[in-house]
C-alpha cells in the first residue's frame, strides 16, 4: 500500500510543504477505481489558513463533486488524522483512510472505526521521520496546528 | 442570546449568503471575552468549497490563533453543525456552540456534548425559515453540501 499512487502523492505534498517552510503534511484522496480526485498539504503557513490541513486541501482541491463521488474513495494522509480532518472524512462518507503513521500524534482513528470507517497505518519511516524533525525544529508552529 | 453581537452576525452571513444564490448557513467566532474573531458564511457555490462551511468560513476569516485565543470561544452558526464543523470546533477547543436551529438538520451536537462542549439551540424561526426555504428550492445543492 506504501506503492499505492495516492500514498506516494501525500508523501511527495508533505515534503513539498517542508520545502515551503510549512507543516509537512501531505494528503490524497482517490476515488473507488484509483483515480486522484485531490491532493494537498497544510496550508497554515503558506496561506495563513487554520482550516486547510493536508487532508482538507486535497478534499478542497478535489472542487465540489456529488456524493456519489465519495463512495468507497481512500483518503491517504502522512499522518493521523486530527478531529477537523476525521470529521470531513465522516462528512464526505470516505471509506478507508490510510495513514502513513500515528507515532508523533494520534487524532481521531477510533472515530474513524466506531463510524465504520477502514483505517491502515502504514507505519511508514519516511513520514515518522519528517514530522519528528518538524516537531523537533517548530514546536510553537506544531502546537499551533493542533490547538495545544 | 438572540441578541448576542455574535448570532446576529451568524445570521447576517446567512441571509448575505442567500442573496449570493449560495447555501444559507452563517457563522461567528466570538471570544471568551466577547471579541469578534471571524464571522462567514458557506462558499460552495461562492468558491466552489467544499470545505467552507460558514463555521469553516467564520475559523478561516478568524486566520492563524493561537491555542489561547479559542478558549472560552463560542461559534454561533444558523445551523446545527455537519461532522467537518463539529470537530473543527473540537480540534480548536471552543467552549460553547450556539445553533440558530437543528429541524431542518441535526449534525454533531451529540459528539459535542460528550466532548464537554455547551451546545445551545436557539430554535430561531428566522434561521428555520431560511434553511426551509434553501432545502425546498435547491435540493440538489443542500444534498451536495451534506453528501448525501
Amino acid at each position: 500500500m506504501e506503492q499505492d499512487p495516492g500514498f506516494i502523492a501525500a508523501l511527495e505534498e508533505a515534503k513539498q510543504g517542508a520545502s515551503e517552510g510549512g507543516v509537512p503534511i501531505g494528503a490524497c484522496l482517490v476515488s473507488r477505481d484509483g483515480k486522484i480526485l485531490g491532493r494537498g498539504h497544510n496550508m497554515r503557513v503558506q496561506k495563513g489558513s487554520p482550516v486547510l490541513h493536508a487532508e482538507m486541501s486535497a478534499l478542497e482541491n478535489s472542487g465540489r463533486l456529488p456524493a456519489s463521488a465519495y463512495e468507497g474513495a481512500t483518503m491517504y494522509t502522512t499522518l493521523s488524522p486530527c478531529d477537523m480532518c476525521t470529521g470531513a472524512c465522516i462528512l464526505y462518507k470516505i471509506k478507508r483512510v490510510v495513514i502513513g503513521e500515528n507515532e508523533n500524534f494520534v487524532g481521531g482513528e477510533e472515530l474513524l472505526l466506531n463510524k465504520g470507517k477502514q483505517v491502515v497505518n502504514l507505519d511508514n519511516q519516511e513520514c515518522k521521520d519528517l514530522m519528528a524533525k518538524f516537531m523537533k525544529e517548530k514546536p510553537e508552529l506544531w502546537n499551533e496546528d493542533i490547538s495545544v
